[in-house]
C-alpha cells in the first residue's frame, strides 16, 4: 500500500521553494527566512505495530517514540532542537500512562538537550498512538542526504545488526553524536538510519545514489541478539540473516570515501565501533559477497529466498 | 485527566533557551541560530472524537487536521510554511483512505502556500489518527500571545459562533490571513483561537493575561448552526449558550486597545466580520452581562449551570 500511495503523493506535492530538498531522505530541510534553516522529522508509533504496549513498560515507548526521531535527525547530520508530542491514549489509566511515556521521553530528551516545545494530549477508545515531530539545526557541514554514494565509496556502519525485536527497537540509541563528529571531522558523501533493515536501507541509499552495492557477508557486524533470534527459532533465518533484513537496529548507515573510511576504522576515540561492510559499485544492484562469490542481496530478505 | 497530567508536565519540562515563549500559547516560537525563529503547534486528531470516519467524507478530515494547526498559527499571527503529516490508517482500504484525506488538505495547504515537508503513512488494526504538526514563521511584529491582555482592553471575535458540530468543525476556515492583516494594521494585545469555546478560550486568555473579562450577552454574535442546534435540541441550550460555549469554531478572539479596536470595527475592507463582544477587566473572572445586570459566566457553561 504505502509505495503506491507515497508514489501518487509525490506527484501531487507541488515543489515549494522553502523545501531545500527533493523528497526521499530521512527528514526535510526548510529553507527559512534570513538564509536560517532548520531540518523536520516526524514518526507515529502504534500500539501493536511498533511496541507492544501491555507487555512493556511505558517508559520505553516513550523512549522509543522520540528516539526513531532522533535517528532521523542523526541521518541527516542534524543538532536535535526540540520536539512535539502529541498522543492518542486509551481512556482507562491515561493519566499514568501519560506520565510513564514522558518518564522515558524526557530523559532521552535531556540527553541531547532537546526542548519539548509542545504537545497535544487526547483520550479516546482506540489503542495507545504517540506522534512525534522533531526539529533540528544543521551545522556548518550542511545536511548528510541519501543522494551523494559514489562508486568506490565504502559502507561503513555503526554498532551491531540484527534481532532488535529481542528488545533494542525499543530501546533505541539514537546516533546523532556519532553523526555530528564524524560529519565535523571527516568526509561523508551519504548516509542514512537503518529502520527498516540494512539490505531494505542501502536499497534507500543506492536508489537515491543511482549506484549499486557490494555487501561482504564477513564482515556484517552481527549483533548477539541476531545470533539469539536465529537460534530460537531455529531453521527460520540465519544470524547473518536478520543481520542483513531485520527491521529497526537505528545504526547509521554511511557512505565514505576510501582515504576517509580508512581514517574512521582507524580512529580509536569514537565511542561505538564502526564496521566496513563493502563498497559501492557504479552498476545498480545490491550484492552480497562471500568467499569471493557474489549473489544478489535480495531487500528485505523475503524475495525469492527459496529460490535456488 | 488531561489538567492534572499538564500540571505535572510542566513542573518536569525544564527550561531551554530555545524556547522563546512560556507554555500556554496556540503554539511554540523557537529561537534558532543567528537570531532566526520559527512557530511549531501540533495536533493530532481520532476517529469517534474529532471526527466519524464512516458518517463524512475523508477529505473534510484532512482539511480539519490541517486547519486545526492553521488556526493555532493564526492565533499566533504566524505565517504558514510547513507541516508534516502523520496517518495510522485501518488497514482496510489504507491506500484509498489516505488519498482521499490529502484531498482535502492539499487545497488548503496550497491556499496557503504552505509546503508539505514530510509524513509518516502507517496502517494498524486502529481506527483511523491523523497528526498534523505545522510550522510558521513570525512577521517583524512578533508573536500574538495569551498574556497581553489589559483591563480596559476591547475583546475582539471574527465571524459568528456555536453550533460547529453540525459541520463547521469539519470544514474549518483559519483566520490566517485575518490575524496577519489585523496584526500588521493594528495594536493588538492578545490573541487565541477559539477551539474549547469562547467561555473557555476567554478564560485561557484572561488566566495567562492575569485579568478578567465581562462579556455582554447581547453582543455574542450567534452563529445560524447555534440557532438551528438549539432548535432541534429543544430545552437543552439556548443559541447564546451554544455560541458562549461549544468548541471549535476556530475564530479568532482578540485583546485590542480601545482606539484600535474603535479603528478595525470602522474597517470596511476585512472580508471576515468582526464583533466587539466587551471589554476586559482588572478583577480576576469572567462575567456575562445582560440588560446591565452582571452575572458570573461560567466556563464551559457546565459548572453551576442549575445553581441560581
Amino acid at each position: 500500500m504505502e509505495s503506491d500511495f507515497i508514489r501518487w503523493l509525490r506527484q501531487r506535492l507541488p515543489s515549494k521553494p522553502c523545501l531545500a530538498l527533493k523528497p526521499g531522505d530521512d527528514a526535510a530541510v526548510l529553507a527559512l527566512a534570513d538564509g536560517a534553516s532548520c531540518v523536520v522529522t516526524t514518526d507515529l508509533l502504534t500500539d501493536q505495530v511498533d511496541f507492544v504496549l501491555a507487555e512493556v513498560e511505558p517508559r520505553r515507548i516513550g523512549h522509543k517514540a522520540l528516539g526513531v526521531n532522533l535517528s532521523d535527525l542523526a541521518a541527516m547530520a542534524a543538532r536535535p532542537l526540540a520536539a512535539v508530542v502529541a498522543l492518542a491514549l486509551p481512556r482507562c489509566g491515561a493519566g499514568e500512562l501519560a506520565i510513564s511515556l514522558y518518564e522515558g521521553l524526557l530523559p532521552l530528551a535531556e540527553r541531547f538537550d532537546l526542548a519539548i516545545a509542545g504537545g497535544d494530549t487526547n483520550t479516546w477508545n482506540g489503542p495507545l498512538v504517540i506522534s512525534v515531530t522533531a526539529i533540528g539545526e544543521l551545522t556548518d557541514r550542511g545536511p548528510l542526504t541519501r543522494s551523494g554514494a559514489q562508486p568506490g565509496d565504502r559502507i561503513l556502519v555503526t554498532g551491531t545488526l540484527g534481532g532488535s525485536i529481542l528488545g533494542r527497537h525499543l530501546d533505541v540509541e539514537p546516533r546523532v553524536d556519532e553523526a555530528l563528529r564524524l560529519m565535523a571531522q571527516y568526509e561523508l558523501h551519504a548516509g542514512i538510519d537503518i529502520s527498516d533493515g540494512l539490505s531494505t536501507d542501502l536499497g534507500h541509499l543506492t536508489e537515491e545514489s543511482g549506484c549499486g552495492a557490494v555487501v561482504a557477508s564477513a564482515r556484517v557486524p552481527v549483533s548477539d541478539a541476531a545470533k539469539a533470534l536465529a537460534a530460537s527459532t531455529a531453521g527460520s533465518r540465519t544470524p547473518l540473516e536478520h543481520a542483513l533484513h531485520d527491521g529497526e537496529d537505528f545504526e547509521l548507515l554511511l557512505a565514505v570515501p576510501q582515504a576517509a573510511a580508512d581514517r574512521i576504522l582507524r580512529d580509536k576515540t569514537l565511542d561505538v565501533p564502526i564496521t566496513e561492510i563493502g563498497q559501492f559499485v557504479a552498476e545498480r544492484g545490491l550484492w552480497l559477497e562471500d568467499d569471493g562469490q557474489r549473489k544478489p542481496l535480495p531487500i528485505g530478505g523475503y524475495e525469492h529466498r527459496d529460490e535456488p
